[in-house]
């Protein structure tokens, strides 16, 4: 295949080695400086290059993107800030372990601090959030710039997708002219692949962990943000079996079975401070990202219990409970399948004392929702039932997510959270840039505040008929009403919740999305069927909920609970 | 006064000094980690708090604040990628040396990598763009952290208005609880000044450059990017009566004399190669931020002269043209006032051959005006002619502020560009942020990508009815139409221009704006005047002009330079 590409040194290898890594996807913004790149790129038909202009948009859609294909997904801009709209998608997507690859131009080095237009200082703008920054020579003196090219490049994609998977920056300054052509022959440029050692325990350690979980009667097995994993998922599928084994999942886990118990917060609502004894673990073993809930988090951090083994390639202890003892250095599917046949079950009450909990959350939730009147609690309900079968739910921050994992939810759907450093800035990008590749519907849930922030989602070509918007509007940061310092203060509105009165109809009719509204439960119900039957293009249904109602109704819900 | 503000020790420090230092706004982002510095701030009746949701529009509308002001503006945020929102408009603070004073509030330390929410790595993620980096102790200790508190705040708020001003950045942390208030009596924290030298040459100094100055038959004095400054107006007046010297300004320099020159790139683009060193210096004098003009920079680039001298307070040598000679590190408006009575006239013919020249550009420029059909080019022509007197011209990148500089503006207008990095990513928010504070119609003249990309600049509660925007939809970025490169590539409308239909006034009834629209000279002139007299609210202007012209047109227009 010859093709006419950017005559400029070095740009070959960068996209041979990026595709040879199993790049598949190149999300770039435009500007001059970038354009070898964008040439070089935009013509190889091995590559999609959805084209974004907000660079901040750009990084969370490439992050949708890597959520949901595992796999690296380039992110090409131009000098200047451009690059540094990246960042808040470049965090989340180191603390959610996503390998997301920076290509960003740049002015030649001496050039810079010279107030010369668009020549900022790049090197390493992105360290802090990512797994390595590189600095690629201007390849115009030769053989062993083009050898450190390649070399980096190598080294670079191998980074972004082994051990703790996550992004890297590769900085590439370029000298005018920019826009020089020839034919290219995609020769192989030379690959080097990282092969690892074995993702496996050694004898001894297997010894020891086996002792360790036949010592305890309780163990608590608590999965944090994961992708979707059918190995780990049928391990663990097994052991939630067993008498001794409570596994709690939260909605972003994407690990389904009806022996785990999916709503953390709910059950740990009803603990009175005297059972609490009861439901403490032995043993507790996590994995995967961030946890949602905060309940969890302080409930195991107030008490102490024999064993703790975090499982994960992680290059530091993660302590989230404080009460490490173990860390397992191993990816949690291969650890489990490795050990699962030295996992025995053991005589205990423990799964039958948690489970018992779990369902009278059930009764109390099932009773209170139906008495429940219009507002963010109730509306979950009903989106939730509806949501098509094998779609991908997306989950906006910050009181959505936590409201959704009170709900039972559909087994098998994909669900996704930016859950990584908990944002608001990115999520209907992300939701977009998802719908792009994952050939399933998406619904996006999202508040008003998160919604407006990202409303640059909505500016670019790629909404699709799959593409479904819920907007729970609020009127305001609805959280803030919630959690007791704030509600109190005279600055509440002002300050922290920020009341507001937009609506988003007119900003579905500027980007071009079918507009849907409900502001009570009768008019939810009919327009919820129509939200999803429309197929010609994306859709928004906007939902309004009552601002200073929402709160009364959780709390209310909430002590419901602490009264079984 | 006494007031309740956050009772966590350290927090009254913070913003006593502030106040201390000349800070009047502080923007704040709505949060829970912030909260003690929420609460505080907005509870001092010393400062105005305006609260803009996006950081990102936060960082640019704080700008707009400091562009006016001159004095520092504090920016307060949550933690987690809240802060990463900034740095676009951290980076143009710092390349345009404005004092912004991020204050970042933080998890503490020893829970962030522990996979916790909103904790990322916020240490030094400014600190290309930042004089300094600040991590404050957590307070709690007592005398030694309270002292060290003070000090830091002390140095930050100096430094961010001495020297080079530019922004810094400290970062907060804070533990649980956030919300605890008690009884403050606003008592003097502790100021420690910064007392300077005088900012004055040694005679020394002062014999060599007069003696370099009386060398010179040909003195070119060229402007950068600069506040408003009387006293350097006044001095440079004197001094382009003189027949050797001739001063080019460009619109942001916000100098104005008849005398001036401030079409920079319309006699440029007249000079044939022979001609050119008629036009050269012997003596190069600059001083100010980033040029917009590309061509000045070649011009001067390209040849030789006897001596250049930079003027400015720098911490580096800036050699934009590579020919600098001497760097001065004095302000420019005390060098002038301290030189001036040793600078002499000359007998020369120097300033007479740029003033002619100019003349007949002029005259080229008028003709061709007259018979120029409906563009961007002959758009401008009719926005500036009826901007108010004494108002505030905000110039987007790109296209824009380098059409504005194509022609010669009211001499009473404050002109402002975010020529810093010439980023498009926060226009709208930096207008809206000085006219915030700035008393004046304020009138910002935009293109479609940058209007697009800054939407979020609407999304506040801060637009006045003195706030005029002017959006020139040209249906995408049309400058890449007009350079060389982009414009021969097949990939030019989906790459580079992002060819683009979307129209604004959806958007201006979102955020309740007044809006009007033309798309020919004819409905233009009808709405302009509607447009500056409407004065209930804040107004859009959306003129559609023909995408695929508007390039022509402006090459036409330098052809006709370059036939003089």
């Amino acid at each position: 295949m010859t093709q006419n590409t950017s005559d400029i040194l070095g740009v070959n290898e960068i996209i041979n080695i990026c595709v040879a890594k199993g790049m598949a996807h190149v999300v770039i913004s435009p500007g001059s400086r970038n354009a070898p790149l964008t040439i070089s790129f935009a013509r190889d038909t091995r590559i999609e290059t959805p084209v974004i202009v907000d660079e901040r948009s750009a990084g969370y859609f490439a992050l949708g993107i890597a959520q949901q294909t595992g796999k690296p997904v380039g992110l090409v801009c131009t000098s200047g800030t451009a690059l540094l709209n990246y960042a808040p998608a470049i965090a989340e997507a180191f603390y959610q372990r996503l390998p997301l690859v920076v290509i960003s131009a740049d002015r030649p080095q001496e050039w810079i601090g010279q107030d010369d237009s668009q020549a900022i200082d790049q090197v390493n703008v992105l360290q802090n959030f990512v797994k390595a920054s590189y600095h690629l020579p201007i390849a115009y003196k030769g053989t062993d710039d083009l050898w450190s090219i390649n070399r980096i490049m190598n080294e670079a994609l191998s980074k972004s997708i082994s051990g703790r998977m996550g992004p890297v920056h590769i900085n590439v300054p370029f000298r005018e002219p920019l826009y020089g052509e020839k034919v290219n022959e995609y020769k192989s440029e030379r690959i080097i692949n990282k092969l690892l050692s074995k993702d496996a325990l050694s004898n001894e350690a297997k010894e020891i962990l086996s002792q360790e979980w036949q010592a305890s009667k309780k163990i608590l097995i608590l999965a944090g943000l994961l992708p979707k994993n059918e190995k780990l998922n049928v391990c663990l599928s097994q052991l939630a079996k067993y008498k001794q084994v409570v596994v709690l999942t939260e909605s972003i886990s994407n690990l389904q079975d009806q022996a785990f118990l999916p709503c953390i917060d709910r059950v740990i609502t009803s603990f009175s401070d005297d059972e609490i004894p009861n439901f403490q673990p032995d043993l507790l073993i996590n994995f995967g990202g961030p946890l949602v809930s905060k309940k969890i988090k302080s409930f195991l951090r107030d008490h102490t219990y024999k064993k703790h083994w975090f499982i994960g390639k992680e290059d530091t202890f993660i302590d989230t409970f404080q009460t490490l003892s173990s860390h397992i250095d191993l990816s949690p599917d291969h650890f489990f399948e490795d050990l699962i046949a030295h996992l025995n079950e053991t005589e205990s009450v423990y799964a039958e004392v948690w489970k018992a909990r779990d369902q009278a959350c059930d009764l109390v939730h099932d009773t209170y929702l139906q008495k429940t009147e219009w507002s963010d609690l109730k509306v979950f309900e009903s989106i939730l039932k509806v949501i098509p079968e094998g779609g991908n739910l997306q989950l906006a921050n910050s009181s959505v997510v936590r409201y959704a994992q009170l709900f039972k939810m559909n087994q098998n759907l994909l669900c996704n959270s930016n859950r990584g450093t908990s944002g608001i800035d990115g999520c209907t990008s992300t939701a977009v840039g998802a719908s792009h590749v994952n050939n399933k519907i998406t619904t996006l849930i999202t508040g008003d505040i998160s919604f407006f922030y990202d409303s640059n989602g909505l500016w670019n070509r790629y909404l699709n008929n799959r593409l479904k918007l819920v907007l729970i509007n609020n009127g305001g940061g609805g959280i803030f009403r919630f959690i007791p310092g704030p509600s109190d203060a005279p600055e509440l509105e002002e300050y922290f919740e920020t009341t507001q009165e937009y609506r988003a109809d007119k900003l579905a009719e500027t980007y071009g999305l079918d507009y849907f509204y409900a502001d009570s439960m009768e008019t939810l119900d009919q327009t919820l069927s129509d939200f999803y039957k429309a197929d010609e293009r994306a859709g928004i249904l906007e939902l309004k909920t009552p601002r200073e109602l929402n709160d009364v109704v959780l709390k209310d819900y909430f002590k419901n609970l602490r009264e079984i």
